[in-house]
């Protein structure tokens, strides 16, 4: 198995690519594809200021880790989601990674700032809990972002994440969602942009990418996740790219070259829905926000938000 | 477990509906998902004559003998594609069926007929054998119905058919196929109407028809579709249906009502530069259809071919 740049030994196969390559050249080739997305999506311009969504994990500290050797200037922001263990140890990657860096890692604690953690929360709000954990980092992200005077909020979803959450917009025809779901969200309302540059790279390079760089993660999912739609979808796609192996590259790159334009539509006019939310400001399609509702429901003791 | 209709023993579960039915219960369900597909997509009015794509197996015999039930006058077409054991015993429960019943089985053999089979005829094309074999087919579905003026070909495709044919053209943003991916294509140049009565129907429940019909049909699949990436899809849906009943339902139906429509230009455009064949008049974007080419290289002895 040989690189195919320099025709050294391989230390990896990138099937989508039909190549193999040495550490160097997969470490350049992660690099080149973070920043052909950047460049193909207008993600980021030289100068401007990023805070990087980390949570620990392989994506979000290897899209920190390259945007920094492309010479961005970017923080990263961590959130205490309050799920037991799993953010202790997650946590602890995050910092070790900004402390031997000397990088500005911000922190904002659910629990400790809201008063609520994500088991709590999504039970009190009669939620799945990816989907009370969801809304809350979107809001906390935006907020963050916001009060930090930074230009755009950048998360770690790769590939193989768009191209699940696409399968699941596609399964149930979502039309707002598919509308907008694109690897760049427009600044609006002082809210900042949000960009996703790990979009040409699979979880198998990510990973591999934090190998070789050295970068420890947290390798367990979230225990939360466990059985979620959401992964449903990424094995059945996984079982497609076995035995064709690109598939889930042309899913994605094939809609948003020639169907995402199809969609716009709908999500410019739940765009048009919105206003400020009654209680943080946030744009809402309601009166208040779902993070404000959240925080509200949450607040009540479980017991007796069950009893509601 | 107990039929959702009269409460007596139930003999089959369907977890789409999320119900249980008794044998006479289950059969109306099959009757009434035909009869409401043929309504709302306005596929067959009284009277009118219809040709049935029959393979011998479950979902052709089941259309043939639910549209018969329902009062619709529809004669069988078995097309023999020369595919060895497998064809001649298709053809035998075909032949049966009709024999038994007293219906009319026009047969047309493709060896026979044009002097080729569909392995020899798919190396000879460089075509995978699906590929081959499903051209084929629409072309001689088309000229045995206008020859013997049927008004409509029927085919059993069901909908786990259609959810896994709509999942490939979906992976691949294919524009023009989602445009006429629909139960019903309307007739256009002396070429009859194709319609889907089936769309409403899992392959479980085709085969559940079948069995309490007393109706003997192939069991075996196609041995040359094998592997074939269409499986693959409905492997994909499969595992997900599992977790999630109706998600199929769901997908294609969703399709049909909220996306299809954003296809259909393309489809639109394609049709509009559909010419005649120069060789046997079929609508066709080229000078000459599909079906006359692959004749034209399957007449070449198979050795031959390959070294073209």
């Amino acid at each position: 198995m040989k690189c195919r740049v320099c025709k050294g030994p391989a230390v990896i196969d990138v099937r989508r690519h039909n190549a193999n390559f040495c550490a160097e050249h997969f470490l350049r080739l992660c690099r080149d594809q973070v920043a052909k997305a950047i460049k193909d999506f207008s993600m980021l311009a030289p100068g401007e200021r990023a805070l990087v969504a980390v949570s620990g994990g392989k994506d979000s500290l290897a899209v920190w880790d390259i945007l920094l050797e492309l010479g961005y200037q970017a923080d990263g922001l961590y959130l205490g989601l309050g799920i037991g263990d799993y953010s202790d140890s997650s946590g602890a990657f995050a910092r070790a990674f900004a402390t031997e860096r000397g990088l500005t890692l911000v922190e904002v604690d659910l629990p400790t700032d809201h008063g609520f953690d994500i088991p709590t929360g999504a039970r009190a709000a009669r939620r799945a809990p990816c989907s009370a954990c969801g809304l809350s980092k979107r809001h906390l992200f935006d907020d963050a972002a916001r009060q930090g005077g930074y230009d755009v909020v950048v998360t770690g979803h790769n590939l193989d994440d768009e191209a699940a959450v696409l399968f699941g917009n596609v399964l149930h025809w979502q039309a707002d969602y598919l509308g907008r779901q694109l690897p760049v969200l427009p600044a609006r309302d002082g809210f900042p942009r949000k960009v996703k540059p790990l979009v040409r790279l699979g979880e198998r390079e990510t990973a591999a990418y934090c190998v070789l760089r050295g970068i420890d993660y947290i390798v367990e999912e979230c225990p939360m996740a466990a059985g979620n739609k959401h992964l449903g979808y990424k094995e059945a796609l996984n079982a497609i790219e076995a035995t064709s192996p690109g598939t889930k590259h042309d899913f994605y790159f094939g809609f948003l070259d020639r169907a995402s334009h199809r969609f716009a539509d709908d999500a410019g006019a739940e765009r048009e829905a919105l206003g400020p939310c009654a209680t943080c400001g946030a744009p809402t399609t309601g009166e208040v926000c779902a993070f404000c509702r959240l925080v509200e429901r949450a607040a009540v003791p479980v017991e007796l938000g069950r009893r509601r």
